[in-house]
């Protein structure tokens, strides 16, 4: 039997981020600020300095810090695997890879930027940081981000998830952050959503608002984001950066890259070095699917216009597809992947043909996942199941065709939070839900209007 | 800087699992008949011939199965790491080393053996496995070693651990196991003892005489131990050889050897192939240092005496250390380690002087798990805490004496489904729990008497 697992060595490791911006055949376009609509660096009293550099850097190629890597090395590089049993099962020629990236302390991928953005920083003479999160990923990687460089943190959580996932909070806890379930009564935001509706239960935007509301006025504290943001997917493509050397030492190259997208990060951290050579032209056959969920189906479901980060108002402007930046989703969605925008880096990707998007329910997505369990045995996250239940879906198809394509899944981490979405879906009690048409129409009438640069 | 991590390849991994019988000084006493009191092997419908064949072996290499070695291959090796960051804290001259077995599917390092008996049972034609659960580790590796041979599983979980730990339920669930709470109404001993009071909270004790009558009473099903037996710590020994492969490739030697003991498997696991040098003389200054709960203190307070393995006195009885089989842990202990009695080679090493064991309170096993996990960033195991306490305290008298020495501690797990006894510690609300002499005094009235052999 072929490998089953492919490791690089420490001192093999990536020691610099890949930056897509040097590549891209149109630049991005630039962000608005969220009053004047001008085009806008992100607001330096949310973001230290050099951060901000990243974000607009067009330099290919951006050193990693000696203090990362020596934090990385506490879990990176991760493992790529050959997932021998699964084939087995679906009996397919397909070759199925997966880059796992839930053996980092906080369980995901998310590490990989949040211990950069706490190194900057407290660099930068920050003390203290303000973020958000949803089902509790970006929240607790943040948290162990922290606690590895000293600085304080302070997380507003979707309430819904808060109250969902306990051990989330304790988690935080744990590493000596703070938690509190968003909407909350410590900021002006989190006042006027809980005077208009005292139950309502969080959105990804509302509680980026609470966060930036919270850095903007506290002088020792800066925001912190888990996504969407360049710097963000620069800091992500460590992961993807050791993929290819794994591969390419290994010999292989992948024909379809697969990832789950929320905010976009965990995708475009594996397929932003890939992506590389297809815009290059060297690799105009590689196909990379991007899996959201049918219940927030941002891009397949979305505009491509121009709307706000958060749903005050407060964050900057970007062009991307978007649900309205007053999206909220519906209770039965379990999982992460719940942001109304999408990565402008992932948006244009995709308008200029070098990506494509699906959606799926969220029933297929926990048989994947089950069937995932019952033959490789990881209990995955529930953003990561869909990315899986295309990639069975995919080598399935090669099973109908007879071809013995290299399938990469990007395996964001473990669903060791998360066993009461497994225990719905063993319960028959997990449901399926598309988000209307309608409501999507409806939510973006509220876009901003951006005038020409 | 040194090295953070060091990773055996695939290619490198133990074919063979080593067998310390071969070894010993002095044999080890044989079993007793639970009810003749003569020397006995492993009870036939209990256990599959090569299970049997393997307790009693005195071949010192015994092969590890292809199959079994294909399915430790999807997590295994697992990785050496060096804690640079707790040392720092600590601010000693002592290398810390950690063998981490969390990254198995199953978090802990109880598959290595889970897989073993699946794979022999599976063979031997066997359908259904019956076993017992504590603190929930052992049932959750058993329903992943089932999964990988297609077998079916029950697990009789200890009442009160089913009802803090719903997760590990659901855990075991999505592998598609079966789990109930123990006592049980469905074996005559659950009923039995829920007659009498019908709020036990259950005792390992109880749930492996469930286990014990569920496998006796069932022609397809065999019985599996997740601990104590002498083939459970064989098959563990597969984590030390890779520890000793991995540092004989780095040129270190452990001065000291740290690991937490319920049952005794972990620990084992990793200083059986060390304590091999010990006994040839080779290494005579080797410390082995056993850490259990002091509300658990089988080795440090128990009797060294005749006693069953089950409070229903079914199971063999062993010559070890002992609390009484009718043990029940305060309902303040938190984590696993709650076994009334010890690996009878655990007990016989310790009594021939080769291994030491220390007893330590819950807080402070608690206040050295936060410091790991805000220093390696890992949240790790109840169990494992035991054994950071002690390593933390080792590094420490390095600090106090200016020695420089290798401390390897066998990290047996992650504690993502323990965050609740991580909440009562942050909250001020666990207790440390002395098990009282006098309590051990009256258990040990019930021990069975043996005749000499």
């Amino acid at each position: 039997m072929d490998r089953h697992k492919y490791i690089l060595d420490e001192k093999d490791m990536p020691t610099q981020w890949y930056n897509i911006q040097a590549d891209l055949p149109e630049p991005l376009p630039p962000l608005r600020h969220p009053v004047t609509k001008e085009p806008t660096i992100l607001p330096p009293p949310l973001f230290c300095d050099e951060l901000n550099k990243q974000e607009f850097s067009t330099e290919r190629w951006i050193d990693i810090p000696e203090e990362v890597q020596d934090v990385y090395k506490t879990w990176r590089p991760t493992t790529l695997h050959r997932a021998h049993r699964l084939e087995k099962l679906l009996d397919t020629p397909a070759k199925i890879f997966y880059k796992y990236e839930g053996t980092s302390q906080a369980g995901s991928h998310k590490p990989n930027t949040a211990v950069a953005q706490a190194y900057y920083n407290k660099q930068a003479g920050v003390k203290r940081i303000a973020t958000e999160t949803g089902a509790g990923q970006w929240g607790s990687a943040m948290a162990m981000g922290c606690m590895f460089f000293g600085l304080e943190l302070k997380v507003y959580m979707v309430k819904v998830s808060y109250q969902q996932k306990p051990y989330r909070r304790i988690l935080m806890e744990t590493w000596g952050a703070q938690c509190v379930p968003s909407p909350s009564t410590d900021t002006q935001f989190g006042n006027k959503i809980l005077a208009e509706d005292p139950e309502s239960p969080g959105s990804l935007g509302m509680a980026i608002s609470e966060a930036v509301e919270d850095a903007a006025t506290h002088d020792d504290t800066r925001y912190a984001l888990g996504s969407v943001l360049n710097h963000v997917l620069l800091h992500q493509t460590v992961n993807g950066l050791e993929t290819k050397k794994l591969m390419e030492q290994a010999d292989i190259y992948p024909d379809i890259i697969v990832g789950c997208i929320g905010g976009g990060s965990n995708a475009a951290g594996m397929f932003l070095p890939f992506v590389k050579d297809k815009i290059a032209g060297t690799k105009p056959d590689l196909r990379i699917i991007c899996v959201e969920p049918a219940s927030c189906p941002t891009v397949t479901k979305g505009l491509y216009a121009w709307d706000y980060g958060d749903v005050a108002g407060m964050a900057p402007i970007a062009l991307m597809y978007t649900l309205g930046h007053s999206f909220v989703p519906p209770p039965v969605h379990a999982g992460g992947l719940r942001y109304h925008g999408m990565a402008p880096i992932v948006c244009h990707l995709h308008k200029l043909g070098f990506i494509e998007a699906t959606a799926v329910g969220q029933l297929g997505t926990f048989e994947a996942g089950v069937t995932f369990a019952r033959t490789e045995g990881i209990i995955s996250a529930p953003e990561t199941n869909h990315a899986i239940r295309v990639t069975i879906d995919e080598a399935l198809k090669c099973k109908a065709t007879g071809e013995s394509k290299n399938i990469l899944l990007a395996h964001s981490g473990h669903g060791h939070f998360d066993m009461s979405a497994y225990e719905l879906y063993l319960s028959g009690k997990l449901e399926d839900y598309d988000y209307p048409e309608e409501k999507v129409k409806e939510a973006l009438k509220d876009l901003p209007e951006v005038p020409a640069a």
